[in-house]
């Protein structure tokens, strides 16, 4: 057990959002709920998997929506509480644990938040050891653990339990939900026990985040090279180097989709994404694609840069980062691979 | 108490597509719903509101949809069993007795196939004495009871609980559910107490539709004018008669919305409608509006044309009935006026 304060959210908020791929939601908003949470009730426990006892029952919390919404439209603050409480009335159970469903930037924050307000212990783990756009994308759906019940709430005050035939429709649902209340909801779903916790979640995730976050920051203070310090930590390699030249964007079906162009030395890379970047081709040829991490910083400062943040006349450096390994099983592939999510590429190792 | 058996489902189905201005669903799918559910089941026991325990549970179940799509897309028949049983799960309460929420074609009949499923009563009332087209166009909202908890369940198995800040939220959350699921869903919402439907609902529909029903075969059956019977039994006018000429349509948002154009020697008559016929203009001066009922039948046959199943060289007589009276109140216009569909002129009585 370790306790998470107001100096390391920082840290966790850019480490966050490097590791979630460009997604997972504004780290600032996420941070914000997180410092005031942390100032009113004080820090968070974080425990590891081992720490869990065995009759545990670990709730993943998280905010569903379109991230270009998430920067704009604040929440109230009362959302994963409502939907946190509307889920433990479905199950008869109080949660004993909190954990993040993605590690991205605004979504490893609001579990934080949750945390302090509710006093209950933080996970060090997410469900993808990344950021993917939909809910059904979590790694507890290879293992045939249902998404729902699943808890939806809005920033007006609505809540909807939804109990679904697969994850794919707990998905549908939620997100045809999220889009009639603006486009940003809050969720509860994907209960766990402390054994399915320990197989299906990716462990030690808070930490890395916040790990990495810190080398940024240090290296900076150091006058060293942020991006070497991160690569360095987290084993990436870098697919290319240059400036936004164009973004394009739209928010359609409860997402943030498009392409951003990079120009550099060595060609033009261009980056698709969906919340979350997902392919990136360099001179037209595949150079990294889901479900390994592509992850764009800062050249000069290491800060990450979220697809919604992405503009003209940044000069960016674009990471490639191997994903969990179980992301890269046939059925992993199937529901995380670029043709999941509509690109007619397949899966492309980084290059080693 | 009466029993409602087979032969009788054809004179409810034909009275309630009357009652229900053109809308409520398509009466033949709800009609095959019942039959199934009374051959297996046997009949459904009807009671009056004055045989209500006072500690009864009365629940609404409907279908809730664009007609248009009901009318093709089945329903696997599991539908309102699975919305009332999540209801009953919500309450901690089993539902004493069903009602309609609705008279109009299918919504009539919806329920009484999961009376004969369930072996509940059905009482002999519903939620608006016509047909709307949204959850919250209820007499109760005039009193203030919540549409929510609502449960919502599609014919692939997912279901959904809904609990709205306002009953429009309700219905706003449930359409875009809806939408996602294929346009066509069952709900079960607008729970009552044995002293809430006594004062909130238009009592003795069922039985009203029936005799309306009844009336048009009758009259065919004596060589007698089935428009004349039906007009002599509900009270209501006729606004024109003629051929339809033109029919615009369109599937959007969750409901079948369009005009129709009938010829005449009255002159031309335009009907606007949302599921529901909701304006009839006579040379452009409105003679009909909602909340009264613009009910439209085959002028031959009396049978009733709905909104969905209007088509050129119908030859038809358009009737305005009477709204109950609570409709025509400052706060019943505000909620289902013509401004409430978006149209943009009053509400305007039936010429008597």
């Amino acid at each position: 057990m370790r306790e998470l304060d107001l100096p390391d959210l920082d840290d966790l908020a850019r480490g966050a959002a490097l590791l979630g791929s460009g997604g997972g939601g504004d780290p600032y908003i996420g941070t914000l709920l997180a410092r005031a949470a942390i100032t009113r009730h004080g820090p968070v426990r974080v425990v590891t998997v081992e720490e869990l006892p065995p009759d545990a029952l670990v709730v993943p919390v998280s905010m569903l929506g379109a991230p270009t919404v998430g920067v704009e439209k604040l929440p109230s603050g009362k959302e994963v509480h409502a939907a946190l409480r509307a889920l433990e009335r479905v199950l008869g159970r109080a949660a004993t644990h909190l954990v993040a469903i993605e590690i991205g930037g605004g979504n490893s924050m609001v579990p934080v938040a949750a945390a302090a307000e509710t006093g209950l212990p933080l996970l060090d783990a997410d469900a993808m050891g990344r950021a993917f756009p939909e809910a059904q994308m979590v790694l507890p759906t290879l293992s045939g653990i249902s998404t729902t019940p699943m808890t939806v709430a809005d920033d007006k005050g609505n809540t909807a339990v939804i109990d679904a035939v697969s994850n794919h429709w707990a998905e549908r649902i939620a997100r045809a939900i999220c889009g009639e209340a603006g486009c940003s909801v809050y969720t509860a779903d994907t209960v766990l026990t402390a054994a399915q916790a320990r197989d299906t979640l990716v462990l030690g995730t808070l930490t890395l985040a916040q790990r990495a976050g810190a080398a940024i920051r240090l290296a900076r203070a150091g006058h060293a090279d942020p991006v070497r310090a991160v690569t360095d930590l987290l084993g990436g390699a870098v697919l290319a180097a240059g400036k936004v030249v164009d973004v394009s964007r739209a928010t359609t079906g409860g997402f943030a989709r498009g392409e951003a162009v990079v120009h550099g030395p060595d060609g033009t890379l261009v980056l698709s994404f969906q919340n979350e970047h997902l392919v990136a081709r360099l001179a037209d040829r595949v150079v990294a694609t889901t479900p390994d991490l592509i992850c764009v910083v800062d050249t000069e400062t290491g800060e990450p840069v979220t697809t919604e943040a992405l503009r003209y006349g940044f000069r960016v450096t674009v990471l490639g980062l191997p994903c969990d390994p179980r992301w890269t099983s046939p059925e992993g592939l199937a529901l995380v691979g670029p043709p999941a999510f509509g690109y007619d590429c397949g899966y492309r190792p980084l290059p080693s």
